[in-house]
């Protein structure tokens, strides 16, 4: 049942070529920062629309910034199965979050454009303008937007020189008004599938290249501000203190605990602070976060309860107030069946084996869903799994594998009974 | 057995108004921060020489800009014995940390004085110039340079604005290289007593109003940085994390359980710190202190020894790298046996339970003991024992029982035979 990986074909090769030319459109040269409607951004849609009219697509822009291209099928004018995923980054990212769901479609279309091969219906791929929310502290915008879900308040959102959202928009040729335009008939969408990097460990470290999605998690995430009484290192005894650190290390660890051993639950306590901390002081006050996400909705409440009982237990014990702010909630986005058995099967047809895996991280897919049934494919990360980071890496053998089977997967797509 | 508080009596009352006056001269409008040769500093130097005259006592300022006030014996020219604390402060401090084991003597002195009162000793009162060390991270600057230890090499340290600590004493009219001069000789000083707030909660949850410093603990610090492996909030399975705040919460929740119980131990992790930690990353780095105190020696470096046992034992089991650096390590100071038992009988005599206690926090008397031998007393501190704090308080009762054994203890004072 060991897949043999392929070595990388033509398709593999152009794609990790074009990864590398593509993160040459960079904001901060010697790294990768490509955010929305900057001059790097600019580029890398110019970019994409070049590689988009090769492959024979017909391409446009959308109000928000979106690259969509648009291969027709039999018959113009045909619903489409949508794809994609967002060419803008993080600071200092890594080049294959989101732009690979980009470049391997135009990829695959580019081959069929040249067999001369079309399908019953229009295959249409998204670059997405905007994923990671980075200038504007607002996610999603792309996808949002073609899912007519965009929030026009966000247009206020500033950016770090204290431009809005609005005005970069206008100035970079995007009218806000039209925004709403920009919104894809719900009839005219067969589907959304995104392929994407899986930006975790789970995938290599059990030595298979691809899996199946089967929902984007949902997450719970709040503050917490400790507080305690701060007092002298040397003088108060230890059974007199109301030390807020030590009651966040035994709430972090209990996190920790709790969601270990449940597949598909994680808990973290990403921010950890003692402000003004010094060494000779017994920490007064604590601050952390926690983000629990989870596929399963129910699994991630239960886990979220349990958190905010035990910290009343600790607190109480300790003698520490806490105040505990929920900062983001939402619910897990499940992936098709009908999609996700396609997906299975089409990766079984290149003789690999078939994993099932909840994704912890968003995805446009999550905003596309709200027009239609979405399904993801989930490609190997290299290097531990580390994304977001300037190492994170996959191999063109494997690109190479989610493009066979992405190809398959659109030859053989079949809207459900 | 119970201490039936006496009501302040003139010169308890006399204490917290000087306390009071002595607060005025600040850095800060609205808070207390002295600082070694600010101007405020000198405004308070010259307020305790002019009540040191007033209590009839000769005054000098050595060459570290201590202030010593001397009351001669019934011969000129004897042995004295020396008392005195520090009046400086940390910033935003307490009006009663160091300043209080300069007015009570003070307030003692003129009482004798009065009544035309001379001891076979004489009996000086230093307030010392500097202990706190925040101006030029250096502590004990005025102790040391009595008991003839003051390091040269601090003289170059800069204060925040960049100055030297030669060049401001110059400019204060204190001449470094007199500093030798300022030491004592052994034979003139018959023992060193120093009257302190408590600083911590001891003696406050016990009832008492005075306690006996058995030692002032030694201490050991080290500045602790873990490297582990960031990553994805979501994406990383927990059993598959290198988590580096966690591995520091375990270690610190290891420290404050192994200090715990033995008593005269304590065991702070005061800084605690993800850098750049951001709510949807694994940490992937943390940092923190640890300080471990205790008067007993071989009691603190049991402990020292088995946490950085565990902080290996840690970051094996979860992959994460120490760097442990060491960054202060001092023995304690015992207080001579023959003058705790001078107090011992002088709080006896009060009709006051005697209560012997260590001293967690550094003070002026373990410089001293380089050159004679130190006892210190403790008074209540109030207020839960918060110090180094605005909040930091005391009562006049109190300070009218310390008094009261403060003039017992040198009017019985006895050397050793």
């Amino acid at each position: 049942m060991a897949a043999s990986p392929s070595p990388a074909g033509e398709t593999g090769t152009c794609i990790m070529a074009w990864a590398d030319t593509l993160a040459a459109h960079t904001e901060q040269p010697g790294m990768l920062t490509r955010t929305y409607l900057t001059e790097a951004h600019h580029g890398a849609a110019a970019q994409l629309a070049r590689w988009m009219e090769e492959a024979g697509m017909q391409v446009r822009r959308d109000a928000a910034g979106n690259v969509i291209g648009r291969y027709e099928g039999l018959e113009p004018g045909a619903p489409a199965l949508l794809t994609g995923s967002h060419f803008d980054t993080v600071r200092d990212a890594g080049r294959y979050d989101g732009n690979l769901g980009v470049l391997l479609p135009i990829a695959c279309v580019g081959a069929w454009h040249r067999q001369g091969k079309r399908f019953p219906f229009a295959v249409e791929v998204v670059g997405f303008a905007e994923e990671e929310g980075v200038r504007f502290k607002a996610t999603l915008l792309g996808s949002r937007a073609i899912a007519g879900t965009f929030d026009s308040k966000v247009l206020d959102n500033l950016d770090d020189e204290g431009r809005s959202m609005r005005d970069v928009m206008r100035a970079a040729g995007f009218e806000p008004d039209r925004l709403p335009a920009a919104a894809h008939p719900r009839a005219q969408v067969l589907g959304f599938i995104e392929v994407h990097i899986e930006q975790g460990p789970v995938l290599l470290n059990e030595g298979l290249p691809l899996g199946v999605v089967t929902a984007i998690s949902g997450a719970s995430r709040f503050l917490v501000d400790l507080e305690g009484l701060a007092g002298h290192a040397g003088t108060v005894p230890m059974d007199m203190r109301r030390d807020a650190a030590m009651a966040a290390a035994e709430i972090g660890l209990y996190i920790e605990r709790r969601c270990g051993g449940t597949p598909g639950l994680v808990g973290t306590v990403g921010q950890f602070n003692v402000p003004n901390g010094a060494t000779n002081v017994v920490p007064g006050r604590a601050q952390f976060s926690i983000d629990i996400r989870a596929g399963d909705d129910a699994v991630r409440q239960a886990a979220v309860a349990d958190v905010l009982a035990e910290i009343e237990r600790v607190c109480a014990r300790r003698q520490v107030r806490a105040q505990v702010r929920k900062t983001h909630e939402a619910a897990s986005v499940p992936c098709a069946p009908w999609l996700q058995q396609q997906w299975a099967d089409a990766i079984a047809r290149q003789g690999l084996p078939v994993r099932h895996l909840p994704s912890g991280a968003g995805h446009d897919a999550m905003a596309i869903a709200a027009i239609a049934d979405v399904a993801m494919l989930f490609v190997r990360c290299g290097n531990g799994g580390i994304s977001h980071h300037p190492t994170e890496t996959m191999s063109a053998d494997d690109a190479e594998l989610a493009a066979r089977v992405f190809s398959d997967f659109v030859e053989h797509f079949a809207r459900p009974h």
